[in-house]
């Protein structure tokens, strides 16, 4: 199968070249990228140095013609222009970018811009892998969760499922490596500003807490009200993800670890630690594994939930990979069989 | 005056060697260290090879002699053995680790072990030195506060004082650079292990959990339990904590802030940040600054409070110094007028 | 076929793990390691806590047995007591210690202890996969190379063998990640001492300056004298090395640069850089890749190289694999097509 | 002593606004910056919140009625625009940039600029502290040396001088941390470009070249080539050189440490390192520490000559500083007796 990847300069698309690169049923045939366009790829990303790709101009004709499916990995508002015509011609579409994620009021809220237009919201199917394989599978165009929600969903929505936390706004304390932040050029992302830093940013106010909102209060069931406060971490991969409820009445902590693994028992990227073992960011470096853990906190009735995974992989390109394999019928993890580099 | 060093091979030694090095009113004529005793300093630290002190064997006769004032910088348990004697002789004594900060069964719960004999324990002054300063200018044992307290008793206690919260257990989501972990050999030690790695360690069960209820119960003046997730964060120095609580009725963020600018009014190692800047651990690295910041966030009617310190000075030797400063009258920025260092 | 690891708790055995776990043709059934046998890998390397192997006590019988093949990870010393055994017994050996690498002589002076006895050390095959094909094909009983030293040989083989650069002592300036000290319990490689520090060690001393001198003298066909300066840099992977030689007449940068290319046509994991365009170690992370670059100095009329290398894939685990791909007679990159990760 | 600052946004002036800070004799009443005039320091430098200094345009006659000395940490072809008519006025310049450090001729060739005019080349005094006090006492243009040139002289001048090289072109391996590369917004400055990642840059062709060739044979008085190669490491701050030269007949490395010993006798800042033990940059961190050490390799004749500072110290800010004492005729270490900060 014959595949592209639109806007390939960033971190996400190192990744999905990275991952593509042994898929065994996947040719990725086609880089766009706007900004580099006749370049070489060896140019953006030396790493490569031994493929001879060209990186292309967009021409969604071509590309219609060309391939089957077409990721886009690029800045927010340019999937909602483009990927449409795609869809409509049969292309299957998997956006990592936020475009397709939210309700429309949602996003005109928190990104103070125009949602994509009618039905092409409605028509998206929100690639949560192990909570939406089956509207996956009918999908033809997926938008990828985010790297924060990805992690945060995965821990919170079995708990939301299995009425393991009381009703109440749910704190959600995340820490990202600095890959997250893209490859772009910011002050805040120089080696000598991150390095031997941590901080927040963005507080109450990032674009994540409405989707993991829509998501959480969608697929768990039950309206649901999160504090998302980001910070980064001085390393350049990974997420981790610490969440706290109120734990509802009769739940210890070795029961809702019981619960989760039930609920991810057929889930091959999901891993649930117990005892004293909690996730950990380098545990999952470079794969695709969801690393997850819980405290019941018997002193204050508190829930704790810890997820980790690596921000590039199941935050963006693993996942988006996985859902390829999912829509298309594959082994879920066709190309994804990667253990983690440790260290 | 003259001063001892007991336990110094630690980097809160190392810190304490730096700060006091340029104190001045303060001769540090006596570092103790049992474990490399007749060495000499620049073998445990190569980067005092220019310094030519020699590591020397406790004698509590003599220390009691030779110097006026001596700082604990040992493993637990070894000042509640020595302290109390060279209290006796009218030596002052100022303990960086965790042997007189708790009550007799907290002590017992939480480090499994006898605490110190009566009446040491009731003696010892709780050195946080915003919160305590009369009777750390009382006192003749002062058990400096743990790094994570420190950190989160510095936001908090203007919350408890104010009334600006509800009375519910808060979230103290903490993040520590590994110096905190000390210079012994562990595998989690490892710059292998530590590097692009980030995870919650000792979740529900730190020491420090309850030396910080007991402290904000008795000088916020409220019951208080908090729920204290430690996480380890892939940097030399540097603590941050995000505290959740539920905002009481009638406060914004800018009032919150404004109380607190108001209640540290006349301290100056503290700086309260405003608007939409938020505290870094670089921003304080090797300085005695505690950064504040603060969120009131409508939606959920949570308050995020958030504090950075580095661990090794505001949170170990430099309030110990500024401890030193306050017991004598001297001012309380000497030796300690250092700026952060950038980048 | 049927593989084991002996001394299965190191980073390079959790290497050899990735490595193995998606290769075509080879199984890895057996983890041998006596300082936690009957313990669960999992225990070890929480990364791989969905494997569920156990480690094992070591019994040559039984090994014997069961397997075709046998990497050996463990300290120096133990594969030539444990290995000539398993190959009287028709079992391959890959040795990623330094017992079998060396000349007997030299290996009294640098290691400080007795070689292998006769005739083991003559029938071991230096396995520098792009140098010594042939006889990998043939061996039973292959040494892998130091880190260091394919880093360097890689990169000055090629001149020596080009006549490109004149009869005088090389200077190798080597720095590398500090996995390649290892996991073990060392002040040197605790976070707090690495992080923000590169240093040299072992000035003069390092046991890879007679494997380099040993082989470039072999292969090369020249007498060759090194002076190996090893640097400890703050990251966990990668090894860079420059090395300086005086430019023999008429070669320029690009001549250099073409020659190598010629060189290593065939070799693909081996990538010439030309241009102004240098090695990185990044560019090679958890890749078997060697990036090797060169520049000839009109001025002082000096010839550099570089090389950088993944210590732990090229530089251990890696090459172990490629050459047990050159025995067996697979395809050269079989379980090795992994592009770098970046970043 | 009323000083200024000119360039007030970057690191070097970061660390001399740290430096001058508590420094006894001078009061740093001016901070020049013409990209952010007007605002204040604080928006710039959040680390240094609780100073109320605001960032002022360029007014050289003000500036030269107000104070009486300016730091140059401006961009290459500034301080030469500007410093001359502040020196004809009677203010004394300490120039951090390039501008007045070479002959006419280099800077044409490796700058690709008209060199500043007559006779301000002539009239600076190229300030390595240690080695031009006389002249620095008598300047009113004082040309502060760079990074890589400071760490390479300090250890081959005192080699140079005693003839314990041979003649031949001096290879000079330098490393440094990534702060070095400045606060502007570049990719190969980014975090996750950096971390993990070493690697060499601009490959012979670095301006530190001939500003070390042109200052080793000057002072040293030899005619002196050198090859610079210098690299990127993942670190804040710091810089390793390790210098490579033929040995003179008879010296031991223990003679060499002895010579360099007696020539830094009354240095204060200098640390030469003798037995096993060698500079590591961390062990100069935040201080205008310079740690050599010394090698001769009996078996290669060659020397190895090792020195560690931190490059916005001793390499900028630092040297600054101990220039400015020196021209005022005040205690060498005024404001600069800060202890490494370790770790």
């Amino acid at each position: 199968m014959k595949v592209a990847v639109v806007g390939a300069t960033g971190y996400g698309s190192a990744e999905l070249i990275r991952i593509l690169h042994r898929h065994p049923y996947v040719d990725l045939t086609q880089l766009i990228s706007s900004s580099t366009a006749g370049g070489e790829l060896k140019e953006v990303f030396p790493h490569l140095s031994h493929l001879s790709q060209v990186l292309e101009e967009w021409d969604g004709e071509e590309l219609a013609e060309e391939v089957e499916a077409v990721f886009f990995a690029t800045p927010a508002g340019i999937s909602s222009r483009l990927a449409p015509s795609l869809v409509e011609k049969g292309v299957l579409v998997i956006d990592l970018a936020g475009d397709f994620r939210l309700e429309p009021e949602a996003y005109r809220k928190w990104y103070g811009a125009e949602p994509p237009t009618s039905p092409w919201l409605e028509r998206a199917v929100y690639g949560l892998s192990e909570w939406a394989a089956p509207a996956i599978r009918q999908g033809d165009l997926i938008a990828n969760p985010g790297c924060y929600p990805t992690a945060t969903l995965m821990a919170l929505l079995p708990l939301l499922q299995a009425g393991a936390i009381d009703d109440a706004p749910i704190m959600v304390d995340a820490k990202s490596g600095v890959s997250g932040a893209g490859r772009s050029l910011k002050q805040t992302s120089l080696f000598s500003e991150v390095n031997e830093n941590l901080h927040p940013y963005q507080v109450g106010v990032h674009r994540h807490t409405p989707e993991i909102e829509e998501h959480a209060t969608r697929i768990g069931g039950r309206k649901t009200q999160v504090l998302f406060i980001p910070q980064l971490v001085p390393m350049s991969r990974g997420i981790l993800v610490t969440l706290y409820a109120p734990v509802a009445e009769g739940w210890t902590g070795a029961q809702v670890v019981e619960r989760v693994k039930e609920v991810y028992r057929e889930a091959p990227f999901v891993r649930v630690r117990g005892g004293e073992s909690w996730p950990r960011t380098k545990d999952v470096q470079g794969s695709n594994f969801c690393d997850l853990g819980f405290h019941v906190d018997e002193r204050t009735g508190m829930l704790v939930g810890i997820a980790a995974i690596d921000n590039l992989v199941k935050g963006a390109a693993g996942q988006a990979v996985q859902n390829l394999n999912l829509r298309m019928g594959w082994p879920e993890m066709a190309g994804l069989d990667l253990l983690p580099q440790y260290p």
